[in-house]
């Protein structure tokens, strides 16, 4: 088979920045056209295919830089905001909106609960050091009165629930496939329409085997990894059971 | 912000989709943009994206089709081929190369082992119902005399690890991330170069906390789900002991 001339300019490029640390500056795309003997289009494709994988970073006007590394989060049973300050990364989040609606198909189905129950939406737009990393919209049924004031007090969805609803999560299901990303979402994450997302899907359940939350988060693909870790004493789990295995 | 007309589009024909079928045909290119009221290179673009996505599939020459399910792998602590049995999919396995060589660099780090260990390198192509599904490279310390036709006459590694060496997994580690295509593993997985795939690290131990393996799989983006499960007791884990937490 035929590989197509700007994948070999894509590797050339990666043993180029293979002894650069993040943040140093890469050669212009004519500078590498130059010293690859070849066009700029065929360089621009190289790039662009580095940058989405997270390799590297383009910033408007300024120039493309080695990337910084992936953010790594171990799926704990905890909270995106516990979890990456566990790893030493400053995790930040801005509630997009809080709302309430009556349960109806699928959100019955996946919380378990009877049509009309109130369930509380909570699109949330989760970052690391200020830059964009995640739109999440967790589904928690209700009624959680004066939910709002308890997350903006604690910033933690999980921490609220155990603290101010003795919802304490005890295990989780966790979905992960690619996506690309819509334009709304692209917007709100600051990225290019189409970039690869990581979606997942978490549904979480209490000691009684009842679900405590269903969220579907967006993570940008270009900045995240996700993490998983499993012990053999692992299955005897709740949606195992749900699975009827 | 202006949202894309092929955005549009694609919106329009996934509710179009909604009723039908996995294997139902859709309407061909000419039909959608009569219907939408716009060009073919738009209707095209929409249904690029829907395929990488895993919600339509086209094949050549025949037309564009409704998507079958992606597949979901719980990742227990059971090989690809168990995991997929066990959901009721029919898995098989061709082995591409198995080769030794000498532990260097990345691989002491990642497999606990001193420089020099022989390492099996295993790479196989994973398929469900003949459709390939992934590409996986193991990488297992030695020495493991006969390991080929261990392998053969099991089909599953994990078997053939624990039935005839001994060695059982206990607990396994899966870094997940999204990586596109590379020329090479698009021929093989039979996909466009530039797919987005699930790029999984896998990191499994012994009871003892002994690296039995280390594993780079690409799974199709378009085809492949990841599921993972956690309880509360999974905090102890030779990964978490292993990065000091």
């Amino acid at each position: 088979m035929k590989v197509p001339r700007y994948y070999l300019v894509k590797n050339e490029i990666l043993a180029l920045i293979a002894d650069l640390e993040p943040g140093d500056v890469v050669p212009t795309e004519r500078e590498l056209a130059e010293r690859f003997g070849t066009s700029r289009t065929t360089v621009r494709q190289a790039i662009s295919e580095l940058v989405v994988e997270g390799r590297l970073e383009r910033t408007q006007g300024r120039g493309t830089f080695v990337a910084r590394p992936k953010l790594m989060q171990v799926r704990q049973l905890t909270s995106f905001s516990q979890d990456l300050a566990e790893e030493g990364w400053r995790p930040g989040s801005r509630i997009l909106s809080i709302t309430t609606e009556p349960a109806a198909g699928e959100l019955c189905r996946r919380l378990q609960v009877d049509p009309g129950t109130p369930v509380h939406r909570v699109e949330r737009l989760r970052t690391q050091a200020g830059e964009p990393i995640a739109l999440e919209v967790a589904h928690v049924p209700g009624p959680l009165p004066g939910l709002r004031e308890e997350l903006e007090a604690r910033g933690s969805l999980y921490r609220s629930l155990g603290e101010a609803y003795g919802r304490e999560v005890e295990a989780v299901e966790d979905v992960v496939e690619t996506v690309l990303a819509e334009p709304l979402t692209a917007n709100l994450l600051g990225v290019d329409t189409g970039l690869p997302l990581l979606l997942v899907h978490r549904t979480a359940w209490d000691s009684k085997g009842t679900v405590v939350e269903w969220t579907r988060s967006q993570f940008r693909g270009d900045r995240f990894r996700f993490v998983a870790r499993q012990r053999l004493d692992d299955r005897a789990h709740p949606a195992a059971a749900a699975a009827g295995g």
